[in-house]
């Protein structure tokens, strides 16, 4: 590697550090941070992202992408070299839209409205949080401004969690399934209820936690290069492929909450654990995308974590964990966690249910940002929504509007990367599928590294070389869909409902 | 406050937050961070450490200095505007001294340091440390060099963490109190010895950690702007006065442990809360040195938590946490907390022989220092003069010479600070009583506050402004002297050993 690249490299170095250092400071304010600390926390946060910002948009780092694009010239589409050239001239091209003091506010008023939404959902208050939505939803908007989009503002917010996702094609693969989702949810309605009661009862939080931590250790999740820790929303973070964390939340009178969110997340974390070293230390390291990312918390959490094969080897361990659950059976077991119920809360919704909450925020959000609905009529809004989708009305703010930290975060058009991320999940397991016919039998052994290796080889190594679009292409031969997702929910069904 | 002031204002303030944000990367370190997540974490805290070198040791910042110092011209030395200039230009003349890759890699150094020698106490094995303390000694040598310093390398390291001392003002004052503690130790040898034993026995830790957080809170550190955590080494660290954390060690067999640790640390913490709020965003924020801190945290933690007064309140409360304590009475208990005994380890030991390992640790370092020890023998050198120091010689390592973190972590010339700090603490302490004379009857009711309001006064409140010696003569009207601390340790043992 010539020296032109080298230049580059080691600028694109500092600003990885920054922005990892500010994702520390992110995770020690939900983890570990007294209250009072919010205001400094808040400043810090903002000093590392505006230097990070400074670095990376200054005119000095477009002088050494060039430079390094004729110096690596002919270098393979795939290489290392090349592929940091394109995903640094991309960044370049968003970012430069964005004014260095934008980007500070925006991390400023985050910050603060961090402890905010806390508080309101705390108190299930939507109103003491309005007037930070309020500002973020105004930055939303004067970001989707600077960055540009040809038909929808969205649009603008969409491209930044998934390079290329549009308002229309996203709109284009909802209504593709959602008849069909209506439909299946009907037909289980219509079918004699399933009893998951025994997994409504009290359970130790922490035999909960050591239950989470051995089986996530028996998917691959390597905890020398990781830690779990609590928080009020579950998430995933990483420093570093060799320093990726999970946060649960967890339920003493139900299991299932922290235990699909130990999956979930792991899901998340095996990804950041699998991508190559040699992309550790700069900007290509971290997922393809939100949508990838969420195929692999999905894949571990519901295909791999609900399947009767998987539980046929865990059922047993966590009945010595919970004697309580000893004489229920693996069938009675498996169509428990299967249940499929209207419910308030996005994180604990079944598979059937989950991609309608996405589609009402996804809604919501567009309206917003198109300046068709205020952030004060926000909350009227999503019950009245709730109301025609789920046929019942949030009984509070806190179960309702409140429930996400996402907008606290100014994540606007990240929600729809979740369900694609569940239409993806199918069809590169359905690929893992046709190259190991036999990894649903190696789950009934607790063996979970055929997977997990095709995953590695397949996915988690290249890191942010690929766009979804280009990466699904390569696994599948397809683009994304909802036909296997669709499949794939209805044997499940079939089987647990007998429909 | 005009423009250039405030120039210089916001560019400190980048700086400052850049430390605060190396401040949370390591206490992340300490507290979370899994063990492979080491060499990314170095490289972070390198590019933080890098960045505030740069923009701090700039000729931009000069010339801001300067700027600013002909706008305010005049105003009080006191003043905020004037310390933040000279605490500025004194902080600009220490760092330019020190090329920017020096403390990049010193950084870089540290960072893997830590790990080796936790890895090397825990097997206490000294061998495997060696090799850092060898490049750890190196950067010191090269260090002190840059600093420049009048008569010894050693002067340069001291005055990093205490302005203006020096080896044979440290010399001096050490040398005479010395042969006074010698002869104090010998007195309480020859006396009747102590009964501690009902100290060490099983104390649940849950239970300690609840103790230590009740009895600091009435000492009045603000746990909404506060934390404490468990760590190998105990530590206070602060990322702003409204974010201030302490961590502890808990010793399931001795309850001396962890108790005197949270006094220790929580009188850190009070003095860093107790900065003025309007230098907290800035390089004022922070205590006036390292002796200064110290005599806050040796005050809470022997002359108030080691009285008898404080104990009449706190023992009844003990009881009920450990009932096996009941029928030990407040005599009784307070001579074994008072307890005098030669060992091993300087952060167990009493207030009689703390000196001794202090200024054991100031030979070691000043030969290491100007050459006349090497690394490879500091083992030796540790267990021979222990020997003679104390009269007998450490079993293992990890009871000697690695059980201090300060080597790993590149501070030589620290250990001095924490001696000074025992002579300041009664120094300081003598003038609360002058004007609140019945601050002991408080204790006893368990008041804290009249004490506290008196150090946040006249100590607290402003930062770093003043220098040890300024502060000291503000404070007592003289300087940092020994007679006030043996006179205190005199009272305090003829009446717990009847001399």
């Amino acid at each position: 590697m010539g020296e032109k690249y080298q230049a580059l490299r080691q600028r694109l170095e500092t600003v990885h550090n920054l922005n990892m250092a500010g994702g520390v400071l992110n995770w020690d304010r939900e983890t570990a941070m007294p209250p009072k600390g919010d205001g400094a926390r808040a400043r810090q946060l903002a000093t590392l992202a505006r230097l990070s910002h400074e670095i990376f948009t200054s005119q000095e780092t477009a002088r050494l992408i060039e430079d390094a694009r004729s110096e690596i010239n002919g270098a393979a589409y795939e290489s290392n070299e090349a592929s940091l050239i394109r995903v640094a001239q991309r960044d370049y091209d968003q970012l430069t839209r964005l004014p260095t003091e934008f980007v500070a506010e925006l991390t400023r008023i985050t910050a603060l409205a961090h402890n905010v939404w806390a508080e309101a959902r705390a108190t299930s208050n939507f109103v003491t949080f309005q007037p930070m939505l309020e500002q973020i939803m105004d930055l939303m908007v004067e970001g989707a401004s600077c960055l540009g989009y040809k038909e929808h503002p969205y649009d603008a917010l969409l491209n930044q969690y998934d390079e290329g996702m549009t308002t229309s094609l996203v709109r284009t693969i909802f209504e593709a399934h959602r008849p069909a989702l209506v439909d299946l949810i009907a037909a289980v309605r219509a079918a004699p209820q399933v009893d998951d009661s025994f997994l409504h009862q009290d359970f130790d939080i922490e035999k909960q936690r050591q239950f989470g931590l051995k089986m996530t250790e028996a998917f691959g999740y390597d905890y020398q290069r990781g830690i779990q820790e609590v928080s009020v929303h579950p998430f995933c973070t990483h420093f570093s492929s060799n320093d990726v964390r999970i946060t649960t939340r967890f339920d003493p009178k139900f299991i299932g909450s922290a235990l699909f969110g130990f999956f979930h997340e792991t899901g998340h974390a095996m990804y950041e654990q699998g991508i190559a070293q040699d992309l550790d230390d700069n900007i290509l390291a971290g997922g393809t995308s939100l949508s990838v990312h969420e195929s692999q918390s999905r894949m571990w959490e519901n295909i791999v974590g609900r399947s009767k094969e998987y539980w046929s080897w865990a059922l047993p361990q966590l009945q010595e964990y919970f004697p309580q659950l000893k004489g229920i059976g693996l069938d009675e077991f498996h169509r428990a966690i299967n249940t499929v119920r209207n419910s308030f809360i996005r994180v604990e919704a079944d598979e059937a249910t989950y991609n309608l909450h996405i589609i009402l925020r996804f809604e919501i959000e567009q309206e917003l940002v198109a300046g068709k609905l205020a952030p004060k009529d926000v909350r009227d809004a999503w019950n009245s929504r709730f109301e025609q989708f789920f046929g019942m009305t949030p009984p509070n703010d806190a179960q309702g509007v409140l429930q996400d930290v996402h907008w606290s975060a100014g994540l606007v058009g990240y929600f729809p990367t979740y369900a694609l991320g569940n239409l993806l999940s199918v069809q590169y397991y359905n690929q893992a599928l046709k190259a190991h016919p036999n990894i649903p039998n190696e789950f009934a052994q607790g063996k979970f590294d055929t997977l997990l290796g095709w995953l590695n080889t397949n996915i988690h190594q290249y890191g942010r070389k690929y766009t979804t679009e280009e990466l699904t292409q390569r696994v599948t031969g397809e683009t994304i869909q909802s036909n296997a997702y669709m499949t794939y929910l209805k044997d499940k069904y079939t089987e647990v409902y007998g429909l």
